[in-house]
Formats: C-alpha cells, structure tokens, sequence
C-alpha cells in the first residue's frame, strides 16, 4: 500500500488528490512550491510508471503547471525530479520570481526554509484548490 | 524556424535528433549529463507544447532515461526543466551517483564545470549513440 514518505509528511501539507498524485504545498514560504507524488508504492522514476501511469502524470503535472501560471504569475516555472535525499518519486512544482531569493539558481540546498505565516499559508493552500475546485479531491485529511 | 540557444550550443555536443528534441551532451565531465531540447521556437514551458508534442516529448524523455540507466548505471536519475537562465525549453537528464561531486544537492550552480579528454568525451558521445542506435538520427552535424 502506499505511504507518503515521512520527510515529505513532514515538509508539506495535502492539498488533494488526482487520480494518480497527491498534490503537496511545501512549508517553505521563499516559493509557491507543489509537489506530485505518484500513489504508487516502491516507485522512483517516472520510467518505472505504467505507460498509463505516466500519462495520468503528464495530464496532472500539465494542470499544475498551468494552474500555478495562472494564479502566481511567476517569471518561469521550475518542474524537477530529483530525489537524491528522498527517494520515493515525487515532482517538485515550483513559481520562480526573478525577485526570489535563490533566483536564478535551483531552489534546493540553496536559502534555507522561510517561515509562512499561519494565515498565509492557509490562504495560499485554499487559492490552490480553488483554482483546482471540481479537478481534484480535497477530502483528504 | 526553430534555432538552438547560443549558451546550449556552447555547452554541449549534439547526440542526434528525435521527432520532437535535439538531444545534447554537456561538456561538463562531473555527471552523465544530456539535454533534450524540443525543436519548437519560443517555448519555454511543458504545457506551452501542443498535447501531441507533449506525447513526443514524454516518450522521448522516457527513452533517454532509460538508456542512461541501462548504460550508465546511477543511482538515481535527475530530470529537471529549470530555464531560469536559459528560456529556451530544454530537460536535463543527469545520471546521478553517490560518489559525484555534488551528491546529494543539485548539480545546477554547485561545482565548477569539469574538462573532459577528447577522448572520454567522444566515448560517452558515441555510448549514447549506440545505446539509441535506430532510435535517433545522428547525421545531424
């Protein structure tokens, strides 16, 4: 059955569920950051999905990556599988600002974690499932 | 008309050509690093591709993933599409070990670039053009 990985459990929030991924918001307020998780036990790479499996993944990372265009506005979209630290695949959805403060370099091993707000980050969940509403399950917690 | 970005063509070599991408070899010697850049002009983002253009995209980047696994043998495979510095649509595909210099952080903006030999290069050129020999057109120079 699938788990979430604990690191993941614990750096994010769920914001719902697409027929294959968990959508995430990541804790760390420098960037509107998201991730896909595949709801696939033991999976690392996206060659190791079903052909299925990956367009479902395509199809939602698409969604995603439009949605986050849409509501954040950023100067680019940076969309990235590393899993280096954690290795259950996972698809790293981020708004990069030239404004940021890692820009333009990659966002990982770079500035440490900004605190959000509590309202701020509530806020930001609820824009993203809103701009989702009737695409995704939110019933999740 | 569809013309490759200046930084690319002085980074890498070309592999050869599928459908969609050009596929490229960093010159950087610390990773089995290649690029697939897809010969659209203007793109700079995935769901800026038209769906069918998607399709191509996907499977091709499946297939590079797989030959860096199946020749390459990492422990773990990095994709990503970044563009902060070039806007041109382009995925890197990084075979990763837990012995290269960067491990376990990303491999963008962290160690100096490494000089390959000629000949390690035009080796792991041509070990990618086997590996995908029927796969991808290399009289591309």
């Amino acid at each position: 059955m699938f788990t979430l990985d604990e690191r993941l459990q614990k750096d994010t929030l769920v914001v719902g569920r697409f027929e294959l991924c968990l959508l995430l918001l990541h804790r760390d307020s420098n960037y509107p950051w998201f991730i896909l998780v595949p709801q696939r036990k033991g999976v690392t790479e996206i060659h190791h999905l079903s052909p299925g499996e990956q367009q479902l993944l395509l199809a939602e990372s698409g969604l995603v990556a439009e949605t986050l265009a849409s509501v954040f506005l950023p100067d680019k979209l940076n969309i990235a599988m590393l899993g280096n630290i954690v290795a259950q695949l996972h698809i790293h959805h981020v708004a990069r600002f030239k404004t940021d403060v890692s820009w333009p370099g990659p966002i990982w091993g770079a500035a440490p974690a900004g605190a959000y707000e509590d309202s701020v980050l509530q806020q930001r969940l609820e824009s993203m499932r809103n701009a989702l509403l009737g695409k995704i399950e939110i019933d999740v917690e």
